[in-house]
C-alpha cells in the first residue's frame, strides 16, 4: 500500500496529518491566549475555522496511525472522494482565514500601539503563520489523495 | 468537442472566462478609482493579483472565442496541464487577496469614518465582492479542466 507517499494510510500521510494538527492547534492557542480576539471579525473567523480543522485532522491522524501501526485499512473510492473534497474545502477556508488574519494584524501593527500592544501583535502574527503552514499541509494532503483517486 | 461543458474550447468555458475578465476588471477599477489604496498592504496585494489575473483570463478568453467561433483547436495534454495549474494558483492568490481586502475593509468600517469615508468603504466592499466572484469562476474553470485531463 506504499505505492504513493502521502496518500491515505502511508507514513508520509501520517506526518502530514500530524503537522496539520500541531500547526492548527498552535494557531488556535496563540490566538486564544487572551480574549481580545472577539473584537475583530477576522480573528473570530480564524477561531471558527480552526474549530473545524482540528477535529478533521485529528480523526484522519487516528485513521492513518491505525493504518500504519496496526493493520492496513482498505481504501474505498467513495471515502477517498469525501476525504479529498473535505481537505480541499478546509484548505480554502484555512487560506481565507490565514490571509485575513495576516492582513488585519498588519493593519493593526501599522496603526501603532494603541490598538495592539507589541506582545499581542507578534502573537497574532505567529498565529497567522501557523495557519498558513496548516493550509499548505492540508493542500498537500488533498493533492496527494486526488492523485491516487483515478487509480482506485 | 462539446462532450464536457466548461472545458477549454466550449461555449461554457467562454462564458466563465468572460465572467472572470469582467469581474477582475471591475474589482481593479473599484479599487483604483482613487489612489488611496497605496496606504494598505492588502489593497496593494489585490491590485498586484488582478494585474496577473486579467491578462491570463483575457488570453484564455481569446483562445476560447477562437475555438468556439472560428475553428476548433486541438487540446494537448501539456497545455491543458499548464492551464489547470495556472488556474489553480491564480484562484488561490485571488482567494487570499479577496479575503484580505474584505477583512481590512471590515476593520476600517468598524474604526469609523476617519480612516475611510462612507463612499470609499462601500467601493472597497464592492471590489472585494468582485474578487470573490472572480475567484469562484476561476476555481470552476480549473476544476472542469482538471476533470477533463485524465481523458486526454
Amino acid at each position: 500500500m506504499d505505492e504513493l507517499p502521502g496518500a491515505l494510510g502511508t507514513s508520509a500521510s501520517l506526518a502530514l496529518r500530524l503537522g496539520q494538527t500541531v500547526f492548527s492547534s498552535a494557531s488556535l492557542l496563540f490566538m486564544c491566549l487572551d480574549v481580545e480576539f472577539y473584537s475583530y471579525t477576522a480573528f473570530c473567523y480564524l477561531v471558527t475555522v480552526m474549530g473545524l480543522v482540528i477535529p478533521w485532522s485529528m480523526t484522519l491522524l487516528v485513521v492513518d496511525a491505525y493504518s500504519v501501526f496496526i493493520r492496513c485499512l482498505p481504501r474505498q473510492p467513495r471515502i477517498m472522494l469525501v476525504i479529498v473534497v473535505g481537505d480541499l474545502i478546509l484548505s480554502f477556508l484555512l487560506l481565507a482565514a490565514a490571509s485575513s488574519t495576516a492582513s488585519v494584524t498588519d493593519l493593526l501593527l501599522e496603526a501603532g500601539g494603541f490598538y495592539c500592544p507589541e506582545r499581542l501583535c507578534s502573537r497574532y502574527q505567529l498565529s497567522a503563520t501557523m495557519a498558513f503552514l496548516s493550509w499548505f499541509l492540508s493542500l498537500a494532503s488533498s493533492l496527494f489523495n486526488l492523485w491516487l483517486l483515478p487509480s482506485l
